[in-house]
């Protein structure tokens, strides 16, 4: 299996995100990490990425230089990750693709709707990869629940409920923490804060086990902490367009729930659970029968979840490394087994116009709206 | 003490509801069960009141005869329960109230606001006690939170999140049968389907514990099996009058969830969680701090929590005691030693028109509408 | 259904065990409180079991009082129960059970094995039944996991697991508290601490759903606690008649388990685990397939768990309605129905083989001892 | 920070544990993968090693050709990582050691007792680095256990108790399966079978956590499938060197376990819980206090915890991240910074100790037997 040039853009030292690509990247082998414009402050990101192993020539001081950089070498990366500050995703991400690179973008893929019909676009017309990092959809026990409803396991969907909540924005005295603050400051975040933060992996992951697309909202947003001017609690009712019932609930001040990322999917013949803090087992009731709990590597898995864990039943899989099946699925994607389950520009997009839809939702008194691009209507 | 006459009315042979209060009205031994119309069925009833030990003459055939027999004995019962078919409920309790008897109604007490605020007339008029059967407040974890919560452990509520979702309904060859379909026709079940069934035991529950009042609310509701005409599946959001945001999700399609009756409460300085299929913990997580489990029977429980236990910690109370909560206030009342947590009329008559309002939202997608009675406005 | 008549020796006022009792007794209306010697101090006991409803010539002041107060009764109780210190169990069981009453023994039954070996010779004699008061046996669950095994659902039995182990005598300064001190001193409990107080609960529990007899066992004790003549903490290895290994712990010094009764039941074709702080499931697991969770009122129960029941799925019944089950079982023993589960004399004098195995055992380093009653071998 | 050089004998393809060490030697970026024996098959060793991305002339056909080929080298590897047959690991380890290489050798390092204390002294003699894995001890939450521990905030500990059981050799059909049969035959496996594969992990993490050393044991062994020589079941009672009582029972026949790797430790003013199938999570009760949830990443962690967490709170980390954090360990050591926590060879010959012990025990009816090595006597 030959090894894949990888080069990342942002998640310089001190980042959190940072980390957990280059772990996702290198877990299983597949990529080498070899170029790398890793800070805003050229000199600090230079440093950093001959600190991680990267040739000088290769780390780079700003993505501008990484795109010139490595557009005219022959041993050019073979996918580049954006993990830069939100805004700056679509100018990097068009600029990567247009230069004919495969792209992994961290979400939000964009800030617009516009910006993220561009993309994929662009996306389509290069013929190269754009994914967005839905990283959830990547556990294994996720692959096992979509798998199962496209193989008709839980008959026509009828019901999606999924939270995304946690407490860690609860401390009202801690509003003005630069690290807190900006996520409710329209000039930094954009025009939404919790939905826009952690809402978008819970509808994104609706979508992609109830294996639909969101067709309209209606949503109502909330500042608990008065001080804010964006929501840090939010429910988003929807409508899938097969004809499924959606609930979304988000919320930063749910003081006492960790990383409460929760997904109940419910058809006619039966109803899945998952919970991301106990993400290697998934809860499946068949109409009439017994709830059963189903494990990661239990041997009678759909072949996408058997392919994604990569030791014995339970022995527990986490976080890093459902980052690292997003890799797994770009190493196959580049070398030309595209993976139905990656996460693409479309999914990014669309994340994009919930957003915008649970905006102008929320601001009329929870109207509903349609939640989709207009491509895609 | 004294121990108390007791009659029932309604809760004949094969119902669910009738054990439930007879265990609850024994198991402290405060009430011996003297008199009861059972039945609608005049032989049926009487013959079966006796069965349980009722002495012939106070074996009624019919509600009418009992409350002609009783108000005319020097013994009469002290406690009339009332729990017949739903649609009876406004009558039979209005006729014993008037008559200057205590009353317990199963909920929802009536099938309009209009009766209810009636019934609130009534009973500030006779003196007497008019309960409504909200009997999951009375378990002691739900006191203690409510106490907590009084006692400024969590500060300042600011949002409250509650399910009631089960699936007992969810199998659609089964909608036919007689003991669900009635639930989603309006004829039998008025206005609501499973919100009126369900979901005002959670809306009763937000108020209780975070011991404010529902203002005003928008409600989706869907049938997701399509030969319903009432809901089977409704989010409502609520605003409470001091402020705080609430969610509540009631399903019967819920393929899986049994009984999945839970309520997060959310404030400035602490969270909470408690959950019906395990009601002897509640998990606080102050502010800052980690998150605990408080077990009933742990020593440092607050007052009314502590009354409401009977047997040692991790020795697991249920149900049918929560219930026999109910009747222990009850019997303080009556005695008249007012517990400040029995749910009375004015909590039924605001279920009813919290019914309303969201059958009205949801027909106007979700409408704000004022869910409270125009008594409480 | 005739009503039965029900007294009472010991649990009185303060008394942990007597309010379950008489819960237990009250909750399904097959007896009536008629009789009592509640208190050593005969005032007290009588005035307390006036309070209680027992008309004044039948609240006793000693258990000899009551004794020869009732045998000479048309109208005399159908059931005692003895509630009273350990070491009186023998005596007052010995009698009435001698003057042909039923009687409901709390554990241990006796202190010595030869005690309780005449207690089953003089039940046996009397015709009456002796029962003991093994109540964990009488949970739904509990039934159905013994009905599993008998049906073959989880074919021959290999190996049982249980613990019982809590934290409450965990506090060394807490170590002369008098409620706390006499279960570790001899001369009040006997020679066995904490093995004899919780130990035979979880070996009752092994024979009763494992169905078959323990036949020698190895045991090693501890003090933990220095100033502890009899052990707080315990580890019992044993065989049963049919070949299947045995693990028993129990300790009272695990710090932060609250009432950790569990037991594990493997054999040839499934497993089974249940757990005393969740009673209401059954987690089952078939050779070669997933776990299922098994609820209590799930509708395709085996018939004793389906009949012990009281309310829907998924509603809670905790401690004190297993206790009621107890008195289920007697009202239908008296009435003539036996039902198998009930424990029995039989039951008891094991349990008191076992103390004394066990003793003999920890004292010459875990030498394997056989564990039954002679009249067993 | 300078990248180390790192090799790998046997975990070739198909294997378990291959992949595991190769993700976690990966994963932090502090190793490449140089050099490689992967097979005792010269060619097909070769062969997977130059696939998985080793140059030609270090895919070596045997570990002979390994040692011969890199103790030449000026760029030898800096670590060795043993994962050949059970049989092969004292040999091996030994061989390279003497060469002057670093080794972590996968568990049991030795056979026998003498075997592992010779490790014990080649590798003092050497000044090398000799691990073990026991790469449970090295989750974040197990380190933060043993740093309670030592901290003092459970007081002296008193007991200890340990399980691992799983039910995976559960199917007596299945007892002629190669690749489950192999672990009960004394000719493949030694002289024990699951106590030797599994209990060796429980065992090292009662002494890790609690800080002191097993000195005394009894055990009981049973094969339960009638077919096995070695045992399958087995219950192991302790003694500490600080007093401390343990228990520790091993299964591989308690169907619907999966991987039932759970510890407790219980102190004079404290007691803990860790699982492994839930290993982000301690549970923790203080004395007198109420249980809480204490979760990796929470920020008020010791430091060794805090250290070998990657992810936010809640985000789970699992098995091959523990296994990555002997890693970083080892990586820290090799640069000089010895980590406390790493398990080296003298816990690899208390294990063996421990397992000729317990085994020796069993065969005289739990006699209680010395557990540790000469060595440390």
């Amino acid at each position: 299996m030959k090894r894949l040039g990888w080069g990342m853009i942002g998640g310089g030292e001190g980042s959190q995100i940072g980390p957990a690509h280059r772990l996702g990247a290198r877990a299983d082998g597949r990529f080498d990490f070899v170029a790398g414009a890793l800070d805003h402050r050229a000199e600090i990101g230079r440093d950093y990425g001959t600190q991680l192993g990267i040739a000088p020539d290769r780390a780079y001081g700003s993505w501008q230089d990484m795109l010139a950089g490595e557009r005219g070498r022959e041993d050019r990366v073979d996918l580049v990750t954006v993990a830069t500050p939100n805004a700056t995703h679509f100018e990097i991400t068009k600029a990567f693709l247009e230069a004919g690179f495969n792209v992994l973008c961290e979400k939000p893929m964009t800030m617009t709707v516009e910006e993220g019909e561009a993309i994929v676009e662009i996306a389509a017309r290069s013929g190269k990869i754009c994914a967005v990092n839905y990283c959830y959809s990547a556990y294994p026990m996720v692959r096992q629940a979509r798998a199962m409803v496209r193989n008709g396991e839980l008959g026509k969907i009828r019901l999606v409920v999924t939270n995304f909540s946690h407490g860690h924005h609860g401390d009202a005295t801690d509003a003005d923490n630069p690290r807190v603050r900006w996520r409710y400051d329209p000039a930094q975040a954009g025009i939404s804060g919790q939905f826009a933060d952690c809402g978008i992996h819970a509808l994104h992951m609706a979508s992609f086990i109830a294996d639909d697309q969101v067709e309209s909202l209606s949503a109502d947003f909330a500042s608990t902490i008065s001080s804010r001017q964006l929501e840090d609690d939010a429910m988003v009712n929807f409508r899938m367009e097969g004809g499924a019932v959606g609930r979304l609930w988000t919320s930063s001040v749910a003081i006492g729930r960790q990383h409460g990322f929760d997904i109940q999917v419910f058809g006619e013949t039966g109803g899945l659970r998952w919970t991301s803090e106990q993400p290697n087992q998934l809860v499946y009731t068949p109409l009439g029968r017994r709830t059963q709990i189903i494990e990661k590597g239990e041997g009678r898995l759909h072949e996408d979840a058997q392919r994604l864990s990569r030791v014995a039943i339970a022995h527990p899989e986490g976080f890093p490394l459902a980052v690292a099946n997003i890799y797994c699925d770009l190493a196959d994607a580049i070398s030309g087994e595209i993976r139905d389950g990656l996460p693409l520009a479309q999914d990014g997009v669309r994340s994009m116009a919930a957003v915008h839809a649970a905006v102008a939702s929320a601001r009329e008194n929870g109207a509903w709206k349609d939640a989709r691009p207009s491509i895609f209507r």
